[in-house]
């Protein structure tokens, strides 16, 4: 829906390829207008965020695109790349509420509700009002931002459990401290985990250490053999969900909001163990 | 989603009008292709589906598009329509599993779940398999009804919760003697309520008795006045949502398949008593 409300067809828009979602975002993007990859860490393998120096950004754009944690890669920004005034929108899905982020750099941001904010089949969005004037006449009605504004997302039933719990888990972070209590939780497993990989070249880690993400750790082991030993022994250990995305292999660890600190605890006695009898 | 991947720009579509719902869906289709109203009941206020000589069919239309049930005005299609071959498109979002429905008649049924099949933000949607091939390319990806064909329905993590629960649904209605014993209850409530309708002449049924709905039973009392009292002690009595449809006033009490054979009970006896003292 991105590019359909705010690419012409004659118009540009900028993406920065940090992982497999920006992809698939420019896949649908090409098909309203026209892309320009203002950057993409694919040769790499998708191990960090560019540069400031790296990004080749088009002043004219419509937008700047990124996808802030990806997922499949384990890589997430730090801070919002400066885009010269060209509005900076966002795929926030996978880490949206698990810190603080300053919602004036972004100019639009959406999020799927599956990882941090609830049930999957809700769609958040925050957009800017300046914005809602760029859309085209002539969209679906519910393919077009401003039906959900002037609505209150409300055109349709939409899926009214979803919403409900997304209310109940705003209400647990409020309690946990809000967004900041929320993010030292979050650092406070990655540091584990990434302190593990780094105690060790059993362990190597997939992100470079400035672009590694607090949702997704991502590492390698020094064979695929062991890596699915690795994730076979740990499922078995009741450690699921251990294996990469089938796109890249190696070990994926998904600490999202609701993953508590002890999991992590498990998981890096269990890499200890493992360590010492294969390693 | 139908228009986008079923009317071809260049080509036309049948929509029959008897209500609200396939309103809505004509000023959608023209937003793909070309529509012509076979028939619209709208002159006479849609109270009824159209007898087969007033439809006004387009042997080449890409398809035939119905509202089996259309819940503002109560009204429904007791059976299909002929079309003389061209594919029978159905919004079933109101009536679908009320009872059961000859799916070869049609070419297409779309549903949304949120009647009788389970909670809001879940869509069903049956395609017959040679229509895919008429699916132009170019269509962003979740709006393909080939990539949920191809993908299971699983291209992205759907509404998980809400298929889950229509899962339960359709063993609650296996339980209950299957679509069979479902239509068996409903017709019994709607009896019971269009039989209180017709035996005085202070309720007047909106729909005329061929195509009375038995999802939605909409009716009108002597006066505005006295359709904002009858609905305003009726929710005091914890009869609520008759209020009909702010589009078209009167009374509609909606009996999905969740709603017990008792509630329809109690809705009787107060329309018996408000009559008495307002009659």
């Amino acid at each position: 829906m991105v590019a359909m409300n705010f690419l012409a067809k004659d118009a540009s828009a900028d993406y920065i390829l940090t992982g497999s979602w920006g992809k698939k975002a420019v896949k649908e993007a090409k098909k309203s207008g026209n892309v320009n990859i203002a950057a993409t860490m694919a040769d790499g393998g998708f191990t960090r965020v560019p540069q400031p120096d790296e990004l080749k950004l088009d002043p004219r754009a419509a937008y700047v695109h990124i996808t802030t944690n990806e997922t499949i890669e384990g890589v997430e920004w730090q801070r919002e790349p400066e885009t010269g005034g060209v509005p900076l929108f966002a795929d926030a899905s996978s880490d949206i509420l698990s810190h603080p982020i300053p919602v004036d750099k972004y100019a639009m941001i959406y999020a799927g509700a599956q990882k941090n904010m609830g049930p999957s089949g809700v769609t958040l969005v925050i957009v800017r009002d300046d914005l809602l004037k760029r859309i085209p006449d002539g969209l679906h009605t519910m393919l077009d931002y401003r039906t959900h504004v002037e609505n209150k997302s409300l055109y349709n039933t939409p899926n009214t459990w979803g919403i409900y719990i997304i209310n109940l888990v705003c209400q647990w972070l409020k309690d946990k401290g809000g967004l900041e209590g929320m993010q030292r939780e979050n650092e406070a497993k990655a540091q584990l985990l990434y302190d593990a990989i780094d105690a060790t070249d059993f362990y190597r880690g997939h992100a470079d250490a400035d672009s590694r993400s607090i949702m997704n750790v991502t590492f390698r082991l020094p064979s695929e053999e062991l890596e699915k030993k690795f994730a076979a022994e740990a499922t078995a250990q009741g450690l699921d969900g251990l294996k990469g995305h089938r796109s890249v292999g190696g070990i994926r660890a998904s600490i999202y909001n609701a993953l508590p600190h002890e999991s992590v605890e498990a998981l890096v006695a269990f890499m200890k163990e493992f360590e010492k009898k294969n390693g």
